[in-house]
């Protein structure tokens, strides 16, 4: 059996793959514990007991209701419509279900997106998609049907303070860099995550003004990816404008709010791009899962107590914001001394270490973390559509999830401290 | 915004996606009286009490369980051991959990499949996807990332009685045609459903074990397609075995045993093919929705009673048969008289019916149907790999559901019988 070209470039070992077995490693193997790469949100009580309540309330006669029909290709009709009017009354729209689609997974949505939007066009042209700032999210990466097709731009790195203390950075987009590269003339969108993932980076609304201007020039779509942020789950520390015009594109999940394996994702986007979401949903798999609709929705209808608005902003954000708050006091803590520096932590569900003058790369760290029982995700991952052979900044970071309970974190930030410090004396010991 | 070679593609009007808009026509628009269209399977009192326990015994608690993590790419761990110890009991392959996939359904495995096994190949060569009998399943017919890549061969046409009845027909596949398909050498992989979506037609095992022994000549695989036949739903009514080779690749799906919208396509394949779907599972949507396992697996884990097992045997297929059978007695009594043929009904939930000599084609004709009410498939969708604009036997067939009630269906062969009467009276109208 001989597999197609597409077969070959698909059973690679990616970031995603890796990303996914080391999950499932660390939930079979009985070998690590501290599981601190992935992406698995935190179980909150609050916000399952919220969930839980809607799964009593569907019960089982309302279960078979639900799941003995598939929804139409572009995602369950009633749930569209909540959708739609959730948005409207957080951000004033004025959308309609004609604006939303529902798919199996926000990462299904980046398959079909940079695949619309990148790649071979007609008339023997290639676009690429443009990642305003690296590091960016490394399911991203191996989307492309046939080859990547990225254009990336290195950030500016910018010393920060975080609760007055020094050893943190921000990255800036470097927009000198961004307009190079748009006026190169082969890119066929803009794409970014906010929250960033991995460095929990908020892009400001400046930012994001210039970079949907930039776009619009270009005609061109900005993508933005708000699987942590605003306003589900809501897992950023600055607040935020979110804007919606008719060449943006706007994604969110249902996943980090708790419900990664039901596999919901949501686009709102112009009519023209959600009639072909629906269309690739319709040719990959008929339709998306419907259950989703039918447990979230009772959240999304109204944005009082319990509503997953409510949660997102009293419950969900306070507690991650505690935890990272936990972790960074921990890492500081054990690493007194050494040269570690955080990105600001301004949402996610990660902290993004920058060892600086690391003398081993940090997938050399990775390998020996998962080795003594602790997962990270080592940086290099995080640079689609850059050549990071050369480059000691992303072989110096590496992502750490702080979802996991208070043990865990002691656990797995004890065990990156410990290899750290080995790391570091080892390479005085080799200096010259 | 400017779509890529690859959105132009997509975002077509295809067959599959025809047919979900007409599913949510038909359940949103109000037009619709009989919804024959479309693949949803009937709601089973018996089988749905089932799915409801499982429902209920999972409880919100476990739910939570459930949702809160991604399972591994390949889908969750105890679902698929589960399903290896479940098919050994049926079959005894000696498989395990390396043999069997998960997918958000199961057409989203025939994007996978048909993907890996034709279109672009290393070295420049381009392989076909060969269906060895023509009538096949639509939604075959658009998921390649290119263009299609199908051969496909016409059916020999045998006429068959029914319950002692003539008016019946059956299609056989055409080995020498299929022989020199292969022998033109640039067949990626062999495909059929059985028992097949359209015609409901069954390949025997003589068949099946002449075509698995032309694709190992090859070396290449296999496919079949069980999605509505053995061991669930089993809604196929002759007798059949199911064999598995190193080069056989079956699919199965939840859906027709009336889970749909929890999309569940299970692969089970060598354990390279096996990993190449993790890998496309990891890259497309990180891993399948998780919630069906926790619903299907406790039905899946014996073969009693109350069982996917007994249920398939004593339930969803009896009944299956007894509604084919009371839409057959209601078609040739309204159309007695005229040219009205039937395939021989083996499986599935679908009735193909062959009007020859039809003075309109098939397309026409579920346009004038739509308008009174009543939606089927016309049959040209299901030649892919077949020019049909000159074949007057895809014009002259449709597909038309027998999974809903009878006074719907009463409604629905009653709106089919008046305009097809109609449509050979002007063709005798208008006669020279």
């Amino acid at each position: 059996m001989k597999f197609s070209q597409f077969g070959h470039k698909f059973s690679q070992k990616t970031g995603a793959l890796q990303l996914m077995d080391d999950l499932a490693y660390a939930a079979g193997s009985g070998q690590i514990q501290a599981m601190l790469g992935g992406g698995n949100p935190a179980r909150i009580p609050e916000v399952e007991a919220a969930y839980q309540q809607a799964y009593s309330d569907l019960g089982a006669a309302g279960f078979s209701e639900v799941v003995a029909s598939y929804s139409g290709s572009q995602g369950d009709a009633a749930f569209l419509q909540t959708l739609a009017d959730f948005f409207n009354r957080q951000y004033d729209w004025g959308i309609t279900p004609a604006h939303i689609a529902i798919t199996n997974g926000s990462q299904n949505a980046f398959f079909y997106l940079f695949n619309l939007f990148s790649g071979a066009y007609e008339g023997g042209q290639t676009r690429q998609i443009l990642l305003p700032l690296v590091p960016e999210y490394l399911g991203y990466a191996d989307v492309h049907v046939d080859a990547p097709h990225f254009v990336a731009a290195r950030p500016q790195i910018e010393a920060t303070q975080y609760r007055g203390q020094a050893g943190f950075f921000k990255y800036r987009i470097d927009f000198a860099e961004v307009e190079r590269l748009l006026a190169a003339g082969d890119v066929g969108a803009i794409c970014c995550s906010r929250p960033t993932n991995p460095s929990g980076n908020v892009l400001t609304d400046a930012e994001i003004a210039r970079l949907s201007a930039l776009a619009a020039s270009y005609d061109i779509p900005l993508i933005v990816d708000y699987a942590y942020g605003e306003p589900f789950p809501g897992i950023q520390f600055t607040p935020v404008q979110l804007s919606l015009a008719p060449h943006h594109i706007l994604c969110f999940s249902l996943s980090k709010t708790g419900l990664p394996s039901l596999r919901t994702g949501i686009v709102v986007a112009a009519p023209e791009v959600i009639a072909a979401i629906s269309a690739l949903n319709a040719t990959l798999s008929l339709a998306p899962g419907r259950l989703s609709a039918a447990i979230a929705r009772p959240l999304l209808a109204h944005d009082g107590k319990g509503s997953l608005r409510q949660l997102s902003q009293e419950v969900i954000r306070p507690f991650y914001q505690a935890r990272a708050d936990f972790a960074i006091d921990l890492l500081r803590q054990e690493l007194a001394g050494y040269p570690l520096r955080i990105h600001q932590p301004e949402g996610a569900i990660f902290l993004w270490l920058w060892f600086e003058g690391l003398p081993i790369s940090t997938n050399t760290l990775y390998e020996e973390l998962k080795a003594a029982g602790t997962l990270v995700v080592p940086g290099a991952y995080y640079f689609p559509g850059i050549d990071t052979s050369q480059d000691r900044h992303a072989h110096e970071c590496l992502r750490m999830s702080y979802a996991q309970d208070e043990a865990t974190l002691r656990i797995g930030i004890s065990s990156i401290a410990r290899l750290v410090k080995q790391a570091y004396q080892k390479g005085k010991d080799h200096a010259p």
